[in-house]
């Protein structure tokens, strides 16, 4: 079963306590494309300037991943620089050049149109609200965004969440978004506005996951090296909505929705052990396996 | 099997945002040993002064709670002021009035000095050496300390820890007292200095429970009313505990410790759902289970 992203490619320039990395490659849709693409094939949609290395764009497609969305425009890629404290869970931007991302107006190629997973990147809710008109009765979508289009454009951000299955958002996102400082209460609010579930992400804390009537709260793995926490979340979401979308055409069941958290939070695990997509490149099936294994030992009780 | 605890008996005033309370009853003693006594007959030593209430001294006591260990001093109890803002994980001091606390010299009654589980609530390290020396051989000891004495008190602390099999302080502490703000290696050294478990609690993220080789994480259970977080700690350590106390004699196993968590999980989040001991006092057997089973269901999954 096929998986549509929609996001930002990047290169990012990173201070963490444990090092300094300048200009690697990042964006939300490499490292989700890279995640998913572990467990279905992915097809992308993105921009990046003629700057972008052709090596990577050669490792992205030998993984199964479609590039026929992705745009290579005159000029230079999207650029973040930014830093972490010892508090890994912050990310502090020092500077963002958009650069061809500005005018990024992702036009879906007709083979994409009938995607039945679609996962919209953190991007213009205006644009989000774009690639919904184009893709045709999508089976699940799920959408992520930040604190910048809560602020700065409410109202197409509140309409796309009305047309979603699944926001995917931080816990500061969703208190923000809904004034609820109750992760139950905010959840619920959101679950108001038209989505099933919301899927809280925690950091270091792991993953909160409500629907009506059911909650499910998935730690993180507690790691002894943590070099890098860019591209967890996006490594997350690949491998959550890569999961479900390895389920296909059957129905998903409150179980799915735990495993596919589990999926999300193992290659997660492994993005953050490296700079950029260093560690998240190179996994193996069985190091994925292994690290749902060590979920299972990490969180099993009996009464 | 017996359980002894020594702590502080208090009155609180708080403020929180969802109310406030004036001199309710408080103190580590007063929430451990009644989450505790829902599972052990429970061996109390703390200090009240004479305006403490008669009836909550009755209430403790109808509740197999040994108050032989108790001492009524002539003089103002201890009186803790203080508030939490919307974060409820930080609590802010607004005054520490010590009364006879100040002159706490804990001796344990005779009969207490075979206990075989023993709980150092958070007082002076040199109070807690002191207990040490009073008791016979226990089978298992934990210890709870604050920020205050890792300050104050580096010499003693160290080494009472390195008497002590169980280390039970909040994500800060155990930080400050290493020096490691990684959790897993400030863990590994705690445990290099003689314990061989570390509990770190982490308010509304629940709790991490590391030894030499196996690591449990447990969530805290997602509230939508949490009134205040006053006790919390102390309740989750008698549940904690207490669970591990009913095992009697019989060799702990690493899913004991496991039950352990999850009881003083269960336990504690009816704490935090009312204002002082309220809820707490007022439990059912059947309410744990029903919380313990809310535990179960909020964290399985299936690979």
């Amino acid at each position: 079963m096929r998986l549509l992203v929609v996001g930002s490619m990047a290169f990012d320039s990173i201070r963490s306590p444990f090092g300094e990395v300048e200009r690697v490659v990042g964006g939300s849709a490499t490292y989700f494309s890279l995640a998913a693409s572990y467990l279905v094939p992915v097809r992308l949609v993105s921009v990046v300037g003629t700057d972008f290395p052709a090596e990577v764009i050669r490792t992205l497609a030998s993984r199964s991943i479609d590039l026929t969305g992705l745009k290579v425009s005159e000029g230079k890629t999207f650029h973040w620089k930014g830093f972490y404290e010892y508090d890994l869970n912050t990310a502090h931007t020092v500077t963002t050049e958009l650069n061809v991302f500005r005018d990024f107006a992702p036009v879906l190629p007709e083979v994409y149109r009938d995607t039945p997973y679609v996962f919209l990147g953190n991007i213009a809710p205006a644009l989000q609200l774009d690639i919904l008109r184009q893709v045709r009765r999508p089976k699940l979508v799920a959408l992520d965004t930040m604190n910048y289009w809560i602020e700065s454009s409410p109202g197409p951000l509140r309409e796309v969440i009305g047309k979603v299955d699944i926001l995917m958002v931080n816990e500061g996102e969703v208190r923000m978004l809904t004034g609820e400082y109750n992760l139950v209460k905010a959840a619920r609010r959101v679950i108001g506005w038209g989505p099933s579930r919301v899927v809280i992400k925690r950091g270091e804390y792991g993953v909160l996951h409500l629907s009506d009537g059911t909650m499910f709260a998935a730690p993180a793995y507690p790691l002894e090296t943590i070099f890098d926490p860019t591209g967890a979340g996006d490594s997350f979401a690949g491998g959550f909505m890569g999961y479900l979308a390895s389920c296909g055409d059957r129905e998903l069941t409150d179980m799915d929705f735990r495993l596919a958290t589990m999926y999300g939070s193992a290659i997660a695990s492994y993005t953050v052990e490296a700079f950029s997509t260093e560690k998240l490149q190179n996994l193996t099936p069985e190091d994925i396996s292994d690290r749902l294994g060590s979920f299972l030992a990490l969180t099993e009780f009996r009464v």
